[in-house]
């Protein structure tokens, strides 16, 4: 007998968050044990109020399949909702859709705290409806769920920074004068992305020529010497900071201290980019603090075709491992040893995720930059096509 | 008997002001009456203190000529060298470089500024050192150039633009809540750049729905129920707005009012789109702001494909016109009509384009949009390729 699948995006967009969500429908078109497909508007929100779209009917003419597949950001929308188990009313309102609407299937596509609801979600029916199968599918741009290689979405916002501290330093070197540009990363944890900056250095381009990540304690003391021997040596400097960086207190240095206050009287936070920057404007530096925002997880034109293709596979995996009766996983990604970059999929179980967090491996950190392991790691990520060379004058470099 | 060639970039970078000088040089390295083919390092200030390159050294390998021509920013530096043509200690030490190095031909790649010193040099050789052909090749991101359709180094920013106002909007299109996202970009006094961003627009974007321009005089009155009954409609707002917006009184709403202090106390300028974030902020909303800061300026990764094309003909017929005997001119480009986009490239007389700035023209203005002669104008700027088609799930869109 066929059962109903449902599906859902949640956390923060990616650039291929929507391949994935593509690779699912796609193989769920395929299966003759899937009848409706059901797609959850803004996350588990969509199904708490019976807001979902069939998608089955949407997805008639298949090369709209193809046209998801390059769309960024969250096609079906996402909440930032944390499951509540305790609070009944809820629980018993996703148990009685979930009924209602004859599902078998139920995919979730997200990061830690949708692994979260993966991994209460596969437990609850695991007890009130057997047969429910529960599967997560990996996205976060931040790369620090466990069991996983690396997450879908993470490569392409990386290509994304790589591309544009290149693209920044190449701007700053127009001029003779030194500068410091500060360059702001997401990442409030761990700093997969701001280390990913480095990708961008190469035969023409030293930048990011100081790194500053969360899983290393910031002191100001240091920074003040650490950049002015760097900027005595390079004179152009181009520093890539997180979001996430923290004192020896384990503050976010964006959130210590005086806040600023807007003319109608509200404060106005500022970033760590602002925050570091403020500092080397008092030591006399010409500075700027390039924030690359919402464009790192959403720049759709600039992805890593690697990583939209895993992306996909996910998807489609996901819906196999619920076809073959898994329940409580998450479809994780396995790279094989060798000279040639090679991914396995497969499913690992959820409560060894959930609620844990990947940070970058201390032996990959080495003062203020990371190390080859590091790069070694992302190059494959990145994507065959290198970033375009940036030509520079011999002349001018000896000058 | 031969000349010798000088060549030089001033004033903002662009992603495509290398592929004019690519262009130069190489039609330079197929003409016979062509001797050295110095380059000036950061503008003027190579001449004045004596740095030059020997480009036809650097271009033996004419492969690189191609690297040059994809390279953004300025590969031979920039100054923001304003010429004083009373300084007679400058003016003399310009003259006798050029004699001492046999200079027959003068070429300065640059926006407004530059023009004038095209002007001021092109006059002071005449006089001097007539023979000396000095012309100008055009390259500023602000489309602010008089006489010519447009300048080399806006379709590649504008393309940049739309791009991520479009991405930016689908970003925020992820989440179920009001909010306002501010774009600010670059132009301080001419809007162009600003307006482009409506090119965003399509069957898969409404985005940008507001665009304020320094065109037009903002009033914050004016400016709360504009937003208010743009919120009201469309829940998810983007507000494209430029840098160079400015009060009834002509002042910059960036510069006016309380500005903010950083913890040492020096005051912290905000942007015009910091500026209008604080005051929707105030009504309310959710808000954020996106400044696309120097990437919009040197994203070599986006460019459009006819502008760096035009840029590098602009280049070769700069060469070309100065072989032919002109001086005191810039290289324009005149659009043929037609429903097919051709340029005709022609030589203007410098003097009607100094010291003179091209506003969007009135007509093409609407209240906070544009009218479709601005949106026909820039079509064929952009490029051919489109923007990715960003797929929305007809079920949502519907709810």
């Amino acid at each position: 007998m066929k059962k109903n699948m449902v599906i859902a995006q949640s956390g923060g967009p990616s650039a291929v968050i929507n391949a994935s969500l593509a690779g699912a429908v796609k193989r769920a078109l395929e299966s003759d044990e899937i009848g409706e497909i059901y797609g959850s508007l803004y996350g588990l929100e969509g199904i708490l109020k019976s807001e979902t779209v069939n998608l089955r009917d949407e997805f008639r003419d298949p090369s709209d399949i193809e046209k998801l597949r390059n769309t960024p950001a969250m096609a079906l929308g996402s909440c930032r909702y944390k499951l509540d188990m305790e609070n009944e009313d809820e629980t018993e309102k996703i148990l009685a859709w979930v009924k209602d609407n004859n599902i078998g299937y139920f995919f979730y596509i997200g990061g830690n705290d949708s692994m979260d609801t993966v991994h209460k979600l596969s437990d609850y029916f695991a007890l009130k409806l057997p047969g429910v199968k529960v599967i997560g599918i990996p996205k976060t741009i931040d790369n620090d769920l466990m069991n996983t290689d690396h997450t879908p979405g993470f490569s392409s916002a990386a290509r994304y920074i790589a591309t544009s501290v290149k693209e920044i330093y190449t701007d700053t070197l127009s001029y003779d004068k030194p500068t410091v540009t500060f360059v702001e990363i997401m990442g409030r944890n761990a700093g997969w992305l701001a280390a990913s900056s480095v990708m961008a250095r190469g035969e023409d381009c030293s930048a990011p020529h100081l790194v500053y990540l969360p899983e290393v304690p910031f002191d100001e003391d240091e920074f003040r010497q650490e950049l002015k021997e760097m900027v005595d040596r390079e004179k152009i400097t181009v520093v890539a900071v997180s979001e996430g960086l923290r004192n020896r207190e384990g503050k976010y240095v964006s959130s210590s201290e005086s806040q600023s206050h807007d003319k109608f009287g509200h404060a106005m936070l500022k970033g760590a980019g602002t925050y570091l920057e403020e500092i080397a404007k008092d030591m006399g530096y010409k500075t700027r603090t390039v924030e690359l925002s919402l464009l790192q997880r959403s720049a759709g034109h600039c992805v890593s075709q690697t990583d939209r293709e895993e992306a996909f596979i996910c998807g489609e995996k996901a819906v196999e491992a619920a076809l073959n009766g898994e329940t409580g996983v998450m479809i994780a990604m396995e790279r094989i040893p060798g000279d040639e970059y090679r991914i396995e999929y497969k499913s690992e179980i959820i409560s060894g995720i959930s609620n844990r967090e990947k940070m970058i491996p201390e032996e990959w950190i080495e003062g203020r930059n990371v190390t080859s392991q590091f790069t070694d790691y992302m190059k494959p990520l990145i994507g065959e096509e290198p970033l375009p060379y940036h030509y520079r004058i011999s002349g001018k470099m000896k000058r």
